[in-house]
């Protein structure tokens, strides 16, 4: 008999600075007999005498979050990591997705979330207020639906005026998406409005740059950057010497501001 | 002369349950001279020698902002609190807003940002993957932004479909706005669409509701409630026993399902 005591938590490691794992996140790893993920993600977890680590690929979280379960059907307590928060285009669809396809018995397994810093809170939190307002989170990968999908929703999320986050801009295999994403930019947005690239934001390799609509390019892009497209009110908050400006889109909007 | 050396932290609690703060958030709180917010913020940090605490009312951010950048600006190590992630709806916009409009020397100071896990990704977690997909955040108040600018984004949110997480659902002073709101969903969302209401996650009192689209009532939330309305695509998975179903958006939409 399958054995279902065992718990799967998904866990958010938050966008790479230790500092930024919260204690409830922390807890369920040194609580794992087993992690599982991502290489690089995985990598960041220190080997104890007691835990297994089981890297894998990317692109593989459907084969990942099978091995995931069934090592804890089989009563181990399993953390599989996640960057960012594992709600935010990451582990934590793929785990459900995997439960609602397979084995049955799953359904009765102890299943958490444990949330993480997402990319775009990590991002926005170093640029000044970016989000201040209404704001979407949108991927632009097309692995998983349609270019048209995306395209309409990029459409209708600037012409409702909102900040527009988005995540997997640009890849090897997805080169020319986000130039695309930026050609529509244009045509509603002004050239003068603001679009904010972070890139490995809590890394040592972190990078920020802010461009106006006219200006930005998708080759500044990388697989690392989350992408700020600031609503019509975002601006800049100059500052003294060489301090890079404050990005903030206040909370006032219309009528009302 | 005015002494612009201060520091100034707005900084992120999370939802309520403190394993959710972050270690840097946590360090920021130990290190502040001054800790300044809303009353209900500021009672959860401890006394301790050297730290003077400034608790407010809600609703006055400005007043509030302005006080915490003066006490900066006099060479103070202040943290602002704010609930969940300061960048969403909270704490960070009201204060870049005040440097905007105030006292020049206020540009020069050191003004961070430290993240928190925001109320949309706390209640995310407790319900599954329901932000599976691409998805928006949506302030209902309209204090600060006319009604039909808020009724314009929720629409074009809904037919663009995205999952929405509505912030500030009701109150005593904005009463009817959520129903307006259920209604536009009605309109676009089929009867057996879901919706979640997750009340205060992370706190003593936390509670979470799963309704359909047809079912749900504005009557339900409180000024504490995030309410989540699914995509289309989003789904329970049933579990055994009287175990809560989890909420599921798949990552997969559309000819590439």
């Amino acid at each position: 008999m399958v054995e279902t005591r065992g718990r799967l938590t998904i866990v958010g490691l938050g966008p790479g600075d230790p500092d930024w794992i919260t204690p409830a996140a922390r807890r369920a790893l040194d609580e794992a007999s087993d992690v599982v993920g991502y290489g690089p993600y995985v990598a960041r977890i220190p080997d104890r005498p007691g835990l297994t680590k089981h890297a894998s690929d990317n692109r593989v979280e459907l084969d990942r979050s099978r091995h995931a379960l069934t090592l804890a059907a089989q009563g181990r307590r399993v953390a599989v990591v996640s960057g960012g928060d594992p709600g935010v285009f990451a582990m934590a669809a793929a785990i459900f997705e995997a439960v609602e396809a397979g084995d049955p018995a799953w359904r009765a397994l102890d299943i958490r979330v444990e949330p993480g810093i997402s990319a775009m809170l990590a991002a926005a939190a170093r640029l000044g207020a970016p989000l201040g307002g209404d704001f979407c989170a949108l991927s632009l990968s097309d692995n998983l639906k349609p270019w048209d999908v995306v395209e309409r929703r990029l459409r209708l999320a600037l012409e409702a005026d909102f900040a527009v986050c988005l995540y997997n801009p640009i890849s090897k295999a997805r080169p020319w998406q986000l130039g695309r994403a930026f050609e529509i930019v244009r045509e509603v947005r002004a050239p003068e409005h603001l679009v904010a690239l972070a890139r490995a934001v809590g890394r040592p390799d972190e990078g920020l740059a802010i461009r106006s609509v006219a200006q930005v390019r998708a080759e500044e892009a990388d697989m690392a950057t989350l992408v700020i497209i600031g609503a019509s009110t975002t601006r800049l908050i100059p500052r003294p010497g060489d301090a890079r400006p404050w990005m903030l889109t206040p909370r006032s909007y219309g009528a009302g501001a």
